[in-house]
């Protein structure tokens, strides 16, 4: 078993820095056994799939399949998802291709292009069809439930654009339905028209599931064996099988999140990724936080209205646009800092032209030793600021670092659910706008609101 | 003149979203008349810059005359630049261009392909040189300073690549900077070699620039007219010179973001663009906010650590993501949805393949009608939540309606900087950590902090 990745948490406690940090008694308080306890009951009752998403090698193997009929074909891959079924596999994709993957495989063969079509924005969609070639274009349609909005919206015209360019058997034959095996329109539009289906397994909700076919079918179209992400997350899940704080890294991130939110007034949860390559994943963990921990009601049925706000950042961008707030701002925040310690390309900064006053101190060192000095600069001031943060470090940004990253931080939402009392499955607050959506559109069975929206005051209009 | 845009704060008051919004006597405490008087007091010292922007066509004009030398001779042009040097810049860029134009642009002469150069990571950095042509590269460098190292590190690497490709003359004519025309290294060099230097006027922060050549070059070699970008936000200079909050947008704005954090707990302020090519705006905004307001000592010297904290969000992205926590989550959130009231394309989803179960009401509806439809609905759902929104939506998208919105916008920072008491055109917080990176890179007059870094421990760490 490896380790892939470095988890240093001593300055979320308020021996490094003060009274802003965590008491060491708030993790002696024994609810991080409950918590984990209450998740392996849950587990147990087999309502937590995501678990058991690196033993599903069955997944896998589906996926290297559909994506070496998809790479000897196709110059250009649609993934069509919105949320977790865009987030987790655009952020693992980034982090693991060329950063300009889609300019480098205009020009060569084997590697298609891989666009992700998430918003329901016309002029993103439209662009589209102005750089694809339709002719060699495979559709990959991503939903968990089946009946996304807006994934079957621009599904639909993608269809249509396909239809003309190939017929409708072959644009058929381009395309693959990623979705839950038993329920949807998806499904059904699948079993109908004969259209090839991978599953998301009923029990793995859509923000737990960048580790199925969702994103493991881009990884492997972008020719990245899924085994060697699901191997990492394998090798996490042998990492956290004890109740024991100091014995589950997963367990003692939660934990120490939960206190500082509840107990010190943390409410803001920064994830600042030190590389490029790892600021989707930023973006994916941010749905994952808080779409599993904002909620109105706990498990018992109380009104709590809890949920810390995560937010994404990148080091060293957010250092020219945050780090003033973050440093000298209300003490509201931790910052987890998300670096690698091995970076694939040195790049040294020139010595000779380097010699002028403001400039002479940077020649001979290298742009990655750059970013690292100032990842720990800022992770120093911070402490020093006696604002709490942390620091996660990847070995490298490899298949298998990021499996077991994504695994460690499905993890630690897992139990910060049961810490928080919440359920970190479900999402039932989406539905108020997508009701008040859909009777918008027209869709059958859906009224108008009881009640008229708010009304509206003329002196808050401009222009009048 | 123009209005470019329609702003409606009614959701943000009590009267329409109950006891979590403004009381109207929030509004009236003569805060706001205070506040634009002090504002433009500053202003009258010359101590504020942005609001002569609109008029400095000397600028545009120097932007305009470069502009057309590179778009005669360049393929690509890499503007390089981080904070507040590259985020209204590729956020403009993005607004105004083609979805996907660095590829569409490959395949046509005309239009150089635009590279933002921003984070200094080696990997993004090398992966530059595999897709661009050097020997038809110009490369933008700026810095307000003209000592920011993550932009000098990165020119001095390409500034190599390119004395390679084309000789250090032409290499030298290749290059623009836009910097300080008093101070700094980069001012230094350009005097010294000859290089092209464009100005940012002495009183115009860096998160303020997005209106000088910091960002009308890159518009103008993108092929926009840079007057038609202030012409927008000279439409709101003449909008905003009222001290009464019915007749000033930016003001009303202000005053009511400022209570809302101060009087009812909304500490996070969202800027939710539904517009894939207003996002990077959002990002923009994000910086001009938080930079501004997150200060730890007011202007009578007195500790406040004050400070909203805002939050980039896209919809309809993040509905699927962050929109549960925003309506069950705690009670801390102003949400401000940014959109437009046209879109250049319908994109109307097919009827005749529509005609199944959960699909069928879709048909004939246009993808930017589904897109104005979500946005309404989450707009409404916010409110009926009791969770206090406004909206701002644009006319178009266009040069006019973005500088009139960027003018409001920074407009409304300054207004909330006299209202919160701080000074909002400067980051005092931010040299903390640069002073421990120089030292770390051996910059000359650096010393290590007087006091060792906080202590780890090594219960908090994985693997032990």
């Amino acid at each position: 078993m490896k380790n892939h990745f470095l988890l240093d948490l001593s300055y979320l406690f308020a021996r490094a820095v003060g009274p802003g940090g965590i008491a060491e008694a708030d993790l002696e308080t024994g609810a991080a056994r409950l918590a984990f306890d209450a998740f392996e009951a849950r587990r147990a009752k087999g309502e937590i799939g995501f678990v058991d998403l690196p033993r599903r090698r069955d997944l896998s193997a589906a996926c290297r399949e559909a994506a070496a009929e998809i790479r000897a074909e196709a110059t250009d891959f649609l993934h069509v998802g919105i949320g977790g079924s865009a987030l987790g596999p655009r952020a693992l994709v980034r982090a693991l291709t060329h950063p300009h993957a889609n300019l480098l495989d205009a020009q060569r063969r084997g590697n298609p292009r891989i666009f992700f079509l998430e918003n329901a924005d016309p002029e993103t969609l439209s662009g589209l069809r102005d750089v694809v070639d339709l002719s060699r274009t495979w559709i990959h349609v991503v939903s968990k439930s089946g009946g996304t909005v807006e994934t079957l919206a621009q599904w639909l015209i993608v269809r249509e654009w396909l239809v003309e360019a190939v017929g409708e058997k072959e644009a058929r034959r381009r395309t693959v339905f990623t979705t839950d095996p038993d329920r949807g329109a998806l499904r059904e539009v699948a079993r109908a028209e004969g259209i090839r289906a991978l599953d998301i397994p009923p029990n793995v909700g859509g923000r737990y599931s960048a580790l199925t076919p969702v994103g493991l079918l881009p990884l492997a179209v972008a020719g990245i064996d899924p085994d060697s992400v699901l191997n990492g997350a394998q090798d996490v899940m042998q990492m956290c099988t004890s109740p024991k704080i100091d014995e589950n890294p997963a367990l003692q991130l939660a934990c120490a999140l939960h206190a500082l939110d509840v107990h010190h007034g943390k409410h803001i949860h920064v994830l600042m990724a030190y590389a490029d390559a790892l600021a989707d994943t930023a973006e994916w963990f941010r749905q994952l936080w808080a779409e599993s921990l904002g909620k109105r009601y706990d498990r018992e049925g109380r009104e709590v209205f809890c949920g810390p706000t995560p937010v994404k950042a990148v080091g060293a961008i957010d250092q020219h646009s945050q780090l003033q707030l973050y440093l000298e701002g209300p003490p509201d925040k931790v910052i987890l800092l998300l670096g690698t310690r091995a970076r694939k390309h040195a790049l040294a900064i020139p010595r000779d032209t380097a010699g002028r006053g403001e400039m002479a101190y940077l020649g001979g060192h290298g742009l990655g030793e750059l970013l690292d000095v100032e990842q720990r600069a800022t992770e120093e001031a911070l402490a020093r600021s006696a604002r709490p943060c942390a620091s996660l470090e990847l070995d490298a940004v490899t298949p298998e670092s990021l499996g077991a990253l994504y695994q460690l931080l499905e993890l630690a939402t897992g139990y910060a659910g049961e810490l928080y009392g919440v359920n970190a499955f479900d999402q039932p607050a989406v539905e108020v706008g997508k009701r008040i959506a859909y009777h918008a559109l027209g869709r059958p069975g859906y009224a108008s609101e009881s009640s008229p929206p708010p009304p509206r005051d003329a002196r808050r209009r401009f222009p009048r």
